[in-house]
């Protein structure tokens, strides 16, 4: 059996040693990617991001379990990738996987994968892109992405996901301001976890009257717990599609409020699917991973015509100041 | 006079005008900032990031004030860019300027320009670089940048400055967990702002806890107070020229502590200009932004000589998972 047939087959440790080869950008990987990729398309990808010590990774676990449990007959597998790029920094990726291992051992549903950065950021984001298909076609109906809120990271998962939650927790700064709203844009789905915490109707208050800002329209109090807009008789001109990120409260390391998110994921999924977001999502992530790819081939392709020392030439004037790098490149194309 | 003549005059107008050219991309404002290119390269860069609520707008008047007031005869002056890209969400721009007006207003050695997004957070990143270029052109020796911590800004921001400043606040959190880690990576200088709130005294362990994890052979505690290494009997093997990120604590709406920020933003430049590195990361930067003219432009061309329809017709075949994204890059190029 091919590599790419033992992974569609289920041997678990072909899995990890073709994430391994994605992982490192292997050749060989990448030819098993492409040979997987018709079978991709079929898995729910969820992102969750949050700062840390928010209980991202607790929160994961339980959205795993709940799965699992909640669904026996439907037998549905659940992928974890936990990306975690600030590895010189802390083992926090190791010891989460541990936790993690104690609730979910045994279960054969459950598969997790750990991803540390080797480097550069935007290669993580790239790895990632690529486990995550991976695992699509190996079958796993829920993957679940979780991310560190720093750097890029957040905005290229967004760009993943099909869903993605952001967990806050009561008392990281109670006021509006404190609320991170560049990464309330991206969120389908808002969680406060810990919410057995002393400041959580404050945290939810800031939460609220930010998003009410970002849809004034959205006929905010009526479906805000629903999680999502429906008709209302005193704006007529709202658009029933339109998604206003709902705010759950989670106490996740009690089990607390796992079953409305799991619920309320699956909401977001019927939502994406009826209204036509989920293919077109699908479509605009295929076509940018098309046109890095497109770009990249370009440029292999005209730097093996090129002279390299007529570049480093140009390039040197740029250094000096004496040629912007867009005259530079309008000199050397020419 | 051309646009850009009257900017390097001095004309206040005409550097509003240009900069919002540069900010929505016209193609007058590219041919302007290409023709003002060669005057660049001799402001300070200094990048300012942290999380909403840590006071860096203050922080950043106070390091403007503290310039033009400690340097009278060499009558620096001072630009500041406030990049906000969460305009949908808050007014924290407009009101952070109008606090600072207060402050600096009747000062013509100070210029400030508000940035706020108006869509795509990349895009927001190039108008910046533009801003900046033209406020290095415009003769600013200091031009101070500051951003919410959120998305992808601050390792974009980290790329452009030569001196990143990271701000924390005392009770974000008071463990190690809680500082974020990819923000440490791209710390020149930490700051612990509002330094006379209870718990500076966790954040600063926290801190120096994390950076002892980053610089293992920093010879940590003697350097850092210092805010650059130097020889250490100790470890004979240390490199003199690492520069270990200082922690410093201020209380910016008290005016305390900035002149020794001041004083260590101006030892970073020195230690970059002695280890070489300001030459070495200008390069970097003008290559990278060489890299992605290049390949814009080698897209743009081959897109004219590409049959749209042939290109569509591929596409299709990658969004029915027939074609992976990479196989149907080499279908269309062959």
């Amino acid at each position: 059996m091919t590599a790419a047939e033992s992974v569609l087959a289920g041997d678990r440790l072909a899995l990890s040693r073709l994430l391994t080869q994605v992982e490192n950008g292997t050749e060989s990987g990448k030819a098993t990617l492409d040979s997987l990729f018709k079978h991709t398309g079929h898995a729910h990808l969820v992102g969750v991001t949050g700062a840390p010590g928010t209980g991202k990774s607790c929160l994961v676990s339980q959205i795993a379990l709940e799965v699992r449990k909640a669904d026996p007959a439907l037998q549905r597998s659940v992928a974890i990738v936990a990306v975690d790029p600030s590895s010189p920094f802390n083992g926090g990726a190791i010891l989460g996987d541990r936790v993690r291992m104690r609730d979910l051992a045994g279960d054969p549903g459950v598969f997790i994968r750990s991803m540390a950065s080797r480097g550069a950021l935007g290669g993580l984001a790239n790895a990632t892109a690529g486990v995550v298909q991976v695992l699509d076609a190996a079958g796993f109906d829920l993957i679940l992405v979780e991310t560190v809120g720093a750097g890029q990271s957040e905005v290229d998962i967004a760009r993943l996901a099909h869903t993605t939650i952001v967990v806050e927790t009561p008392g990281m700064g109670d006021d509006i301001q404190a609320i991170k709203a560049g990464i309330l844009e991206i969120a389908d789905i808002l969680v406060i976890n810990k919410a057995d915490r002393p400041g959580v109707e404050n945290t939810e208050r800031a939460l609220r009257v930010n998003l009410e800002l970002g849809y004034p329209n959205g006929g905010f109090h009526t479906f805000i717990e629903a999680g999502h807009a429906s008709q209302d008789a005193a704006s007529p001109s709202l658009d029933a599609d339109v998604w206003v990120p709902p705010v759950l409260k989670t106490v996740a390391i009690e089990s607390k409020g796992i079953a409305e998110l799991v619920q309320t994921i699956r909401e977001h999924r019927e939502y994406l699917v009826k209204s036509g977001l989920l293919a077109l999502r699908d479509r605009e992530r295929l076509n940018h991973d098309f046109e890095v790819l497109l770009q990249e081939r370009l440029k292999q392709d005209w730097l093996k015509t090129t002279d390299p020392s007529k570049r480093d030439e140009i390039l040197s004037l740029v250094f000096d100041r004496k040629l912007s790098p867009g005259q530079a490149v309008e000199r050397l194309i020419k």
